[in-house]
């Protein structure tokens, strides 16, 4: 497995749908946000991506079956009261190295753009390492007028406080680079748990941007939910950083099992 | 070198057979006992693979001659009750980067795919980080029905607690994209040394759910004779990741010699 | 995005232009001036380079509006005494990765090569970890005849103390391989800061050397502004590197978002 | 520059030459006795390695002048008693990450196989982090013939205490795997500093076995000088490995220069 390759499992067709990105990353904030309007709103799962950029294991669930590490994407059809088609692209994991990143980013783009995709919302945390009183949305978009669509929704502009880092930027960035416009969401989280507040948050603020009804109320049993989850693939990565960063002289057997 | 190749020692024909990789891991758990299944059944050795993904180094055995960094295939006919083929992968060393790791496993599975297989045990250690009273043998597996069944051979499921990481859970992994079967058999150890206890129970969970037959009173020896080989290995590679870590303001000469 | 690839805006033509190249570095040293002689003398931007060498990620500017990481060419036209033509490269980022970097740097001496480049200056900073007195500015030369004219400039050859590291280093490096003749020059900075002064050093050696007029003392204000942009870029690296390096134990999730 | 290229300075034709490799290394010791050997003899460069696996950067010589990072071969006709050719191999880097080790050796051994080569001496030197009183020669073969060999050059067979990292092991390893057979001859050094009497000593052994003249009496100079260029090449890497090993909360503009 030397290249990035794409399962489609159902042909479908689209009408110029919107690409929602939620892959994990801080506090699982966008990946809770977008299972949710997965699971209330019946997306479909048609195609899944593998990559040699992910990181090198398996998962496994509650009933000790594995799980490989993917990218899933799911569709939706004539949702909310613009009949609109949507593309929402989830998974268990993000690349591991830059060009990792570069090569899967620039891999769902371009499976996307066959479909028509033009405009893009990427979801996901910011970790502000404090603790939040009245939970924050962020945002940034790939044009002025879009930037100021934002503040409109009451979403706080992130300018001066640093950039976007892993897919949720560079999806926006490379799409930009192929005529593509979007923005980013990211709500305000202390970073240290699975955070339905900041979840919740934050798609109340995509439903309003894209005119969809969610309810949002069953997030919080969600979280729950993940928050086991979350800790497997924790600890699993965590045994692996370990082991990649054993100090000489520590007697361990230094191999990967 | 450029890329992973195979050097294939005897062209051979197998009927369907099972694969069994152990490859280097913590404890050394699986690699015990693969290595005890190759002496005892007489498995013979009939392909090499090397990498460019090894680590960049030579072992040295105690005949001062080098030994460079491989994984070995072995196999072995007609064996236990079921007159069962089998491919055995044995080694000293994993591929050391994520996309090495994937390039390695695919490496692997296209091989022993064109001998047939279609079912993978993978065997190795899982690291407590406590002292362990009774061995249990922990598993997964890529289907329920087979998960079922390891529970039924005292095998505990690793569910609530992380995944698996290195060859033994990618092979698993890949393989069911490929249409293959499995299951991962660990035996839990503490980790920091050569763990006979630990391969001895796992492999006695091995021997019953293939139907083999094999005296497992002899790996006390061979964990012995393993945790000389290990301490050079577990040496030279402290030496590359010092000198990868080197702190600055130490004074020492940085090349890697 | 597997490719690091050029996206030509307008297309020049250039009688034997002189190469200036002053990526991010030491005290944005290098950039800050670059940008200063793009800003005076009205250089006009004709190409882009984006690379999947670079880091995973984009910056938001203060409209919150999203830029991707890039390296920048500019032109310059007849400037100065000489009426000499100059290509001029600037940009928020360099390689990641030493495989980066040269396929960035070799990539960029391919282009400017077709241009008719025979002679580049490279820009940068030295930091000396401490305080500075009077402004030194350290230099190096493709032969000996150019380092001692730098000597009649009263630049500090750069000798005993080091080698020079990154893209200034190797382009001239792999220039002179092409039969490229160069210099690199380096504003001495305690390096912890916007370097305005270091800059306005290298700055007058730089016009001095290509008899070029440009006026240094808009510098402290460029200063002032480019501080704001690098805390940003510094604080998105911090949460990268941070996410990289997380140790074990660490309560945090790990992905990227 | 995506790959590793050569450039011939000479088209020279050698008999059966032997291959001897002297990297940069632990205390330069490989390298202080095989730049002795070429300037006793008069050995003739006749090739260049470029590789980008090299250190993204270039050295600076005493006057200012860059140098760029590469690997050297030098020939030597009819040398010593036996007439025998060679082929000497010095340089101021190695690969730096496992790939690129795997990849310039393999080049290495590409290129000086089709002059001819069946037999490979590699040297290097072995950190043993404590005083030395009388400077042991360390070694290890490809086969026993020639371990054997070597235990009656007073060579003590490193076979207890760990494996062979880096150019001097992985070209023997290679090799094997090419039919070619060699030795590797490691200098004892406390490894901190330019170390002429471990280079003195591996020398001793090298011209006994390949029954060559050397005074090797003029080492100690030699040293001297060594000792000056490798500072500074040690605090480039140092510097390097510091940006990449920047600490969150550091203040420092993390961009390499």
């Amino acid at each position: 497995m030397k290249k990035t390759f794409i399962t489609i499992l159902e042909e479908v067709e689209l009408n110029q749908p919107i690409f929602i990105e939620a892959l994990p990353g801080i506090g699982h904030v966008g990946k809770l946000a977008a299972d949710h309007i997965i699971d209330e709103l019946g997306a479909v799962k048609f195609a899944e991506i593998y990559s040699p950029s992910f990181p090198p294991q398996v998962l496994v669930d509650e009933n000790g079956v594995i799980e490989t590490m993917k990218n899933e994407f799911y569709y939706l059809k004539s949702a909310g009261e613009y009949e609109q088609d949507y593309i929402i692209l989830v998974g268990n994991t993000q690349g591991l190295s830059p060009e990792g990143q570069y090569e899967v980013c620039g891999f769902i783009l371009d499976f996307v753009e066959k479909y028509g995709v033009q405009e893009l919302y990427t979801l996901g945390g910011l970790a502000t390492g404090q603790p939040v009183e009245k939970t924050k949305v962020f945002g940034a978009a790939t044009n002025l007028e879009k930037a100021k669509n934002l503040e409109e929704f009451d979403v706080t502009l992130r300018s001066a406080d640093g950039g976007i880092i892993g897919a949720s930027g560079l999806l926006l960035g490379m799409g930009t680079l192929r005529g593509m416009e979007g923005v980013c969401l990211m709500g305000e989280t202390p970073g240290y748990f699975i955070d339905a507040e900041a979840a919740k948050a934050l798609l109340n603020i995509l439903v309003a941007l894209l005119n969809l009804e969610v309810d949002t109320e069953k997030l919080d049993e969600r979280a729950k939910e993940t928050r086991k989850m979350i800790s497997k693939a924790q600890q699993m990565e965590q045994e692996m950083m370990e082991r990649m960063t054993l100090k000489p002289g520590e007697e361990d057997l230094r191999y990967i099992g």
